[in-house]
């Protein structure tokens, strides 16, 4: 996400005195709300999907994901990499290609 | 996201040819499923919960979100900026200031 | 749910002292959670799943579902008709007849 | 659920023909959807909620439940037992009592 969007998202939470419900717990609610709505685009179908209603819901878990990166200081390349560290780890490509196992049944 | 972030992310697809699982449903449902293992941090209290473990689920979130941005070739910088300019729109600093209500309550 | 089976599940939630951490928000998120350990039943493949697996994790969602009852003294039969007469107000059969759109929609 | 309960979901799926959108998959993807729906009461705050939408919510989660029994051929006590059974095993009295560990950890 560039730098102004990320300010955009911070000034709105801003002005609206938002901050105060913003606890690490409500947006972690509200990120599985969010991907709920965005789950409901694919509820009866896989493949009849409404492409603008998806943007949106995506939109929406990615702004509330951003708001719990800030809420706890955290970088986001910094734990999507060391997370990596961990899936590369748990699925080696020898035992996990082609294969939707999970690493515990590899 | 930064730029090695995200090819990282798309190597470890690639290298394990998991691209066909990764279909705009099965993304979804993933989106959904790391959401609630980030909720699971908070299943019994709202301020007693273990960062690390938090971090690592925001992160499976942030790489399924990357993986459907990607699958439906959309950029996130556009999508969130497209959805704040709606969200601005529903919650109007002076109706919205300090509450937390849906904007059909507003 | 037969009386001893909700017996059970109170008396099991009471041996343990777990009243305490089964306030009505901590549930919806447990029913939330457990929701989608079921629906990882189907991550990758909606026809590839494991039966006992599901019948588990859809035993924790309906485990749940009586604790969230139980805290809040409702009936099970009682809300679930008060739904269903809004249902089948809100879905006629003649607009809504092999038709998964939502009722705004019909 | 009492007989005539599950007879009536039973009787508004059948009258709407929509049976066929009730794969397995969808009815998990539907009830974490409801889930979300009911979370979404406690999103700002665990203690300010709005019973009646609590109880709809509520319902609409045990309707895809019910659906789900209905589809798989599953019987409600017998799943929830066998998984009690498992739950009295993995968390002892002496053990977990007063804790809201994972079995886990304790």
């Amino acid at each position: 996400m560039r730098e102004d969007t990320i300010q955009r998202i911070r000034q709105f939470t801003f002005d609206r005195d938002w901050d105060r419900f913003h606890t690490p717990a409500n947006l972690a609610k509200s990120i599985s709300i969010e991907a709920n709505e965005l789950l409901e685009c694919f509820q009866w179908s896989d493949t009849d999907y409404d492409l603008e209603h998806v943007k949106e819901e995506l939109a929406d878990v990615l702004v509330y994901c951003r708001d719990l990166l800030d809420k706890l200081g955290l970088d986001e390349d910094q734990i999507v990499n060391s997370k990596m560290d961990k899936n590369e780890a748990k699925y080696p490509v020898e035992k996990a290609k082609g294969r939707a196992d999970k690493y515990d049944r590899l």
